[in-house]
């Protein structure tokens, strides 16, 4: 008999195997299903689709009944792999070295079969008799548009009444250990594109143009130079970073019309997004006041920011990671964002998985040995969790 | 008989009607040298060919012998006229509405041919008999790379006896009324491209990366905030202008690896090209000093700053356009560069031409009335030149 953790290890070199780059599935889905269902989980693979978007495969598996309700949410797609030569190690070859298994995705998609190796490990002890019910929430949609994913799978778990208690999504939370960090939020995202006009002219009669290049310079000069706060209780002060200033003048001797910038804002829970527009748009303003200079400011839609309060949910979570690593976590708000702003409008959320240190970049991997500590850590804290909230799902 | 302005006026015409846009010829030459044969100038057609570089066409016309040689300079090539759609009057048309000649190039392409009936008929009221040589130096690679044009004709002149003892450029020197300015130099011109590499990564994590548009920004606000000098006697202040900024990056969550930027400075005679290097290096990487953003800093060959300190020449020339305009010239070094930094060699050298309002832009166009007293300006000039140089070449 294979250990949890090895079982683990072995749905994990499944799972790279498939080259999941959203949105396609490319077997993935059923990688998981097959041991789901010889668990004799119920399995319901949902497929969404909206027009303008790509249809996603999503699948929601689950055991037991009635709250309390535990969800583990993850997903199978990866980002792309990107130049193949700058890997060592092929990315769909889930190859292992030196205790160290590599591939596209490795610290996501060894984390989604901890939780299922976890997950069934519990219910096959309990005989299949949960107090309660856990459930495993897998989208195809996480790195991409997240239309067709967890939104609506969530909407459908209401609709079927299988919303969720509690939540624990797996995206790596750690920064170089496991067992630093649980995440019991995340700042909102703002993308946003300025755009500075002025007057075209040559280059030798700076008096007879506007400058945009000039303008747009002292723009984000000025808004590098401003905070746009301190922080808060639970998060970091909120950043803005300048991906990208585009103007493709090739002429050397022509001041040209236009400048544009790109820019990303990480928010905390002292903004707002409507409140960072009108503040962006009133510091352009007066950078900008007295120049022939005029200019557009946009916005995509945000990703919100949110904050689960500490409470029972992190608390039983660090328990469990202290019993297994030794470590006691910190908790924070800070990176990228994930589908746990979409889960935070159902239930309470946190995040709990493997590290960062080599997301999205070329080997990456994650460690055989955080792999088979993870899922002991999702094993141990979901036994305390029934324990605590058996009869009880809002609180112990 | 027309006057020498009439003449002008239809040399011009026969001139924009030729699309000689660099380093096309477009049978602009032969407009010239055809009135110019039949007023018995001696005319040479010069055709320079290097590797890499279109082969041109250029005319050295004269007539005299020996000093004092009086040379005016000027070119038969144009930029392109851009979107036809923007022109009322079309490019290459020499149409005359309300007293103005539209057309590609009319300011300088009226200038020469305004030296050209001036020097015809001062020669023709002497009776070709000159006290000296007057000369007419046209190219057709001003506007382009300048490699087949004045300099080579300048040394095929000095090779053949024929060095000028002063020139006048006929480059437009004033900004919205005849009269106003002669240039007496130029300011050198440098262009430079900054390249700034960082480390890539998630703009959620801006800690794990080096943003090297953040360090861009800094670099370019910190040069535009420091003055490089303050003018000298004869210049206005150097001046840098930023052209371009790319970076190309169509990922809204991911900090690039580099960022590059284009500038341009016009610098005056406190400026050497060598010491500006120097100065921008050391500024850049104090700016960049403790982030882990490299730099690298290229330049083109430059153009070299100049200036014919005050003296006959220009004295003479001023009297000539205050008998004429009732104005009197102010000296100034302000500008793009032009030919004249290649004559500066040989012997001195100012400018003085039309006005500058539409130079390369749509519906680009001269006065004619401008034209009439230009042509004006420069027979009295010659009159006076002669009177005053014959016998003693070196200053009156």
């Amino acid at each position: 008999m294979s250990t949890p953790g090895e079982k683990a290890i072995a749905l994990a070199q499944g799972l790279i195997r498939c080259p999941s780059v959203t949105p396609k599935d490319a077997g993935a889905l059923d990688v998981l299903i097959e041991p789901l269902k010889k668990a004799r989980f119920v399995c319901d693979r949902l497929t969404f689709a909206e027009e303008g978007t790509p249809t996603i495969d999503n699948l929601v598996a689950r055991m037991g009944d009635g709250p309390p309700h535990l969800c583990f949410a993850g997903h199978t797609d990866v980002v792309p792999p990107g130049d193949d030569q700058l890997w060592s190690h092929p990315p769909f070859a889930a190859e292992i070295t030196d205790g160290v298994l590599y591939g596209r995705g490795a610290p996501t998609r060894a984390r989604s079969p901890a939780s299922r190796a976890a997950a069934m490990d519990y219910a096959k002890a309990k005989n299949r008799e949960i107090e309660g019910t856990i459930s495993l929430l897998i989208t195809g949609d996480e790195e991409g548009p997240s239309i067709n994913g967890t939104k609506k799978v969530l909407k459908w778990m209401e609709q079927n009444g299988l919303k969720p208690d509690h939540c624990i999504v797996g995206e790596p939370s750690n920064a170089t250990a496991l067992g630093e960090v649980i995440k019991i939020g995340r700042r909102g995202s703002l993308n946003g594109r300025l755009k500075v006009s002025g007057q075209q002219g040559h280059v030798a009669y700076p008096h007879l143009a506007a400058n945009p290049v000039k303008g747009i310079i002292e723009v984000l000069a000025k808004l590098y130079d401003t905070p746009l706060d301190y922080g808060s209780a639970h998060f970091s002060p909120s950043n803005l970073e300048v991906t990208s200033i585009d103007v493709d003048n090739p002429a050397t001797n022509v001041i040209p019309a236009s400048a544009e910038a790109k820019f990303n804002i990480r928010f905390n829970d002292r903004q707002r997004p409507d409140g960072l527009h009108t503040l962006l748009h009133e510091e352009i303003s007066q950078t900008l006041a007295g120049t022939e200079l005029k200019f557009t400011l946009d916005f995509d839609p945000p990703g919100d920011v949110f904050i689960t309060e500490p409470g029972a949910l992190d608390a039983l979570l660090s328990e469990a990671v202290n019993e297994i690593t030794g470590k006691t976590p910190t908790l924070n708000t800070d990176g990228g964002t994930s589908d746990a702003r979409f889960i935070k409008d159902y239930c309470p959320v946190v995040e709990f998985g493997l590290t960062t240190e080599t997301i999205h970049k070329a080997d990456e991997n994650a460690k055989i040995a955080d792999l088979e500590q993870l899922t002991a850590i999702y094993r141990r804290f979901i036994e305390r969790y029934f324990e605590a909230f058996a009869g009880n799902p809002d609180g112990r």
